[in-house]
């Protein structure tokens, strides 16, 4: 099965989504017409084996994965998806595994009218990177950098899922880990939910290396540090109910620590609090303030009233 | 050395190019302005370590294949080139590596107005993933389906150069052979040449994997076959020279097969040779006439005046 026939049989599918592509899979470049007076956002994210998944993993997770993270930056810009490329380094032609991944990838993309418009197949030690091009109105996108201190800290959903249901794939499992599983494996990126906060909220940034390492990125990148309540960051059911199973990091830690959730992580004003009740009811996700922006750089934890040390560093592929 | 700052020192400074440019390097996504009444031309492509380059290969060269092979893919599309992200997962963090890389890149990025607005970084096996926007009108971007029988088959440049001069990296060098390393380590994309073909190509398609595995592509995306006749492929000296000098197949053969000589190869109606001659002269590349369109499929190769038979089959990452 050479190249030709794998884009064919696997991909071309994924492309038949969209009015605004004029030219997709098959020639040198795709050709796309952007919507008049929208920026357009690009994002492009990888996913590399033995780094960011196992040997083994299930290919449908990781064709899902493989937008979902790029959906999620697109998310956090307040972005509208529109077309994707894939570029896919594989070791050898596994049909089984192709189908797979394709079902993942084309289920997800569906779901958010996103078309796939091009890419390229190479053998190699498998890596997959895929880029995301989408747009919002010129003007309005969402930044890390418009915070201001005395901004309250929100999150959407629940945090340290993700990173506690990556322990749960391949062990035997019960309903609360199927459920923990299936939120590392099948992350939800909160795209409609950066739409609606649009003019709502002032920085936003989605997390993918978990709260700890995300929300300093948000408030350096706004000349600010930040106070975080560790009380307050929403736990689910299933995590609580998993760590008093199985010990493994108190589940606020989990949440604190624990990447890849793809949650948003926004500020916005104190005045702002009823327009976000009306967009968590409006998406359906739930949102929890959950800390606030200072002048004072770095970020302060703070539980039960009192200061606290936390010194584990959060995931990086280069630590310094 | 951390992610960030990796990006900070040797990628940041390859952002500050253009004025579209809304937010670069650093937030979630990268936004940008496309100009209005212009289709978005979008692109990628990879270098993978064993399959594309050898262990050891000079980085400052990969910084700059990694962009010369997207741009020749905007170039015959007739597209003007805009933005690049790049995706680089890396086994360790050698900084002699990724000052050489970025200088590569940047020297051609910057000749080309191309502005470097986001990536990411990550360990794992050598893999460079470089993805390119750029534009053109809408409607009139060259596509590889638009010749019909009887339009003539063009190349801009030489054929096979890269493919030798791929055998003289790492061997003792004279003049010839240096020349044709260059022709391998830094090819030249035909933007410029892409963009003056439009209206007057009918079809066009960039030569990366060799004229024998690209031109059916071409005439097959066309609905047609074609009629090659291998006396006229353009010749560089030193690739004459290098096969006298050294045996390894007759030049013909080389410019038939070789792949990665990033050339195009175009059609237009023979009423369009005096535009073309005009052409050529205006972006200081040759053009050579070397083929026709047919309406019966298949490509037929010519050597004076006889067909022949030529059988070895063209790269694929995946052979059937």
């Amino acid at each position: 099965m050479d190249e030709a026939a794998i884009i064919e049989r696997f991909f071309r599918h994924l492309g038949a989504v969209r009015t605004d592509v004029v030219l997709g899979i098959g020639d040198d470049a795709a050709l796309l017409r952007p919507p008049p007076g929208f920026d357009l956002a690009l994002t492009t994210d990888s996913l590399v084996e033995n780094v960011h998944f196992l040997p083994g993993s299930a290919p449908r997770s990781l064709g899902h994965r493989a937008l979902a993270v790029n959906l999620s930056d697109l998310a956090a810009m307040g972005a509208q998806p529109g077309w994707a490329l894939l570029s896919l380094a594989l070791p050898s032609i596994d049909e089984s595994w192709l189908g797979e991944f394709a079902t993942g990838l084309g289920r997800l993309a569906r779901g958010h009218e996103v078309a796939l418009v091009g890419g390229n197949l190479s053998r190699g030690p498998l890596n997959i990177t895929l880029q995301l091009a989408g747009f919002v109105p010129a003007g309005t996108a969402l930044r890390r950098s418009g915070a201001r201190a005395g901004d309250e800290v929100w999150v959407s959903g629940t945090l340290g899922d993700a990173a506690r249901g990556r322990l749960a794939v391949g062990a035997a499992v019960d309903a609360s880990s199927a459920w923990l599983r299936q939120r590392f494996e099948y992350p939800s990126p909160r795209v409609a939910l950066g739409e609606a906060l649009r003019g709502v909220a002032t920085a936003c940034i989605d997390l993918s290396d978990g709260l700890l390492a995300d929300l300093p990125r948000l408030a350096s990148a706004s000349g600010c540090g930040a106070v975080l309540e560790v009380d307050r960051l929403p736990l689910s059911e299933a995590l609580v109910a998993a760590a008093r199973a199985a010990p493994g990091g108190e589940p606020w830690q989990t949440a604190l620590l624990g990447g890849e959730d793809y949650e948003l992580c926004f500020t916005a004003p104190s005045a702002a609090a009823a327009a976000l009740a009306d967009i968590a009811a409006r998406v359906a996700v739930p949102l929890t303030r959950c800390g606030a922006l200072r002048a004072a750089g770095g970020l302060e934890l703070r539980r039960g009233g009192d200061v606290i040390q936390f010194s584990q560093p959060p995931f990086g592929h280069f630590p310094a």
